[in-house]
């Protein structure tokens, strides 16, 4: 069997994560780590091993997927490099609502003309969650989903933060209060010379948080504060045809980069499978995510 | 909006439930009942108002897909009558393991053939639950999941024990016993002259009920017992790349014939965006199965 040959973009939280779930797949291979600034992530090399650090994907041969592990606000502007030169991209674009639906737009017009595929918000939510919400509507076409985070780090948040002028570092946590209403509690440590009441102003009036009641804490210390556990509740109470009170629940607690990471690295696998364009999750068939022979799969699963 | 045309072939608990979810969807229209013998089902017309009811689908007009409320065993010859007349299949086979891989390789082949689609096995498990296990080993590929059904009817089992011989009315609860293991609760009423040990023995000798604790109780009116509520609590703890204890659940407690139904009707719109063959429901998009638009779907579910 030759070995998909997956580029990891960025070597954060995720993009580590995506090393390791890489390695676990009998089907894909590692063909590098591709960094803007190696100098800027020492130890990189000395991590991985024999796989290549790179700062350009020309340098790593055939490769057939790339998976993004970088910041959300990044990817539009870098997923279009890699399509542009016939290699799929995976993201974990977390920035719901029109965003998601332009970034699709985007990508797929670059992804149908370069013969690539792109694979977008492809996360645990958006990502995963996103499917098992669609499969509850097929369940139950009418009705109410709630999906309460938490609680846990935010790691959309947290990058969202840190990227507010004056935070040192920062962690956003988040927590659940039932009906799809959350708390944001976030703790940073200001840089030197800033007002801490400016900072917690500004991320207040994040996108990110701007809809949530938020709080912010000054911190001297964030790293004592990390723990990368997370979890999702989503509950749907609605209607088959025309009978009442049908009752679904999804609940999940991960470690959040590994399972983010696993979902993209699935993903890939999936994108090599579809069709050019992009897709968000709920478009793809659940069972291309999955390694292995079709009939034993469906032997297994269904 | 032209309004694809469902027949609905059967009226029983399913099949009514069917004709009460496709009304419910704006896409879709009652081409008509097929039922094999009217005269049996009294009452159906009354119900059913204006809809026809044949018994031959040939009387409907153009029928874009038959739903097939109908038992389990009658499926593999029943579904390639309508796929050979170039009219896509949904059933809700709920026999397990090899039985529905022989089915789907059956139908695949028809259905090439005639330029039509079989959805197999959409109900919800096998179905839905299928697609809900699929997402969870994208999220942790390696780890066990359990699925742990009830407390309730079982449909297909309750159909298996009213078909064996001397039995004039049965009900099969399903009582969950965790780590995916069942008890199986039979109450039967015995026909005239039939002796209630020999037909207990037949029931546990059946397939489905060979691998299950199974107990078989004789009692004068099953009426009295019906409550087709039922349920399902899946669980899998599983890895994410190299990270331990990624646990994930799903649970549902349904009204089980109007979830089964609603599900077969979501596969019917389903099973009109695919291409000719036999799917699964893992295998299949699972925004295929809502109405509406698709950019204002992802908006809503990614």
């Amino acid at each position: 069997m030759q070995k998909a040959r997956i580029a990891v973009v960025g070597f954060g939280n995720v993009g580590s994560a995506a090393v390791a779930a890489i390695k676990e797949s009998p089907d894909m291979e590692v063909a590098g780590i591709i960094l803007r600034n190696p100098a800027k992530v020492p130890g990189v090399q000395k991590e991985v091993g024999d796989i290549p650090v790179v700062t350009d994907v020309k340098e790593l041969g055939k490769v057939d997927v790339a998976v993004l592990g970088v910041a959300s606000r990044a990817v539009p502007e870098l997923a279009p490099k890699y399509l542009a030169m016939g290699i799929n991209t995976v993201d974990s674009f977390d920035i719901h609502g029109e965003a998601v639906i332009k970034l699709r737009a985007d990508l797929d017009k670059i992804a149908r003309v370069h013969d690539a595929v792109a694979v977008i918000s492809a996360g645990w939510d958006p990502g995963t969650d996103s499917m098992i919400r669609t499969v509850m509507e097929a369940i139950a076409p009418k009705g109410i989903t709630y999906t309460n985070f938490g609680p846990g780090m935010s790691m959309g948040h947290t990058v969202a933060v840190k990227a507010i002028e004056g935070v040192e570092d920062a962690v956003s946590m988040t927590i659940p209060e039932g009906t799809g209403l959350h708390k944001r509690m976030v703790y940073v440590k200001i840089k030197e010379d800033y007002e801490f009441e400016k900072v917690a102003e500004a991320i207040k009036k994040d996108p990110y948080f701007l809809h949530d009641e938020t709080y912010v804490y000054r911190v001297d210390d964030v790293e004592s504060l990390i723990d990368v556990g997370h979890g999702v509740h989503m509950e749907r109470k609605g209607v088959s045809g025309n009978t009442h009170n049908q009752r679904m629940e999804f609940i999940m607690s991960v470690t959040n980069p590994a399972a983010t990471a696993q979902v993209m690295v699935s993903a890939a696998r999936a994108s090599l499978k579809q069709k050019p364009g992009c897709y968000t999750l709920p478009e793809i068939p659940p069972i291309d995510f999955i390694y292995g022979d079709k009939n034993i799969l469906l032997f297994r699963l269904v």
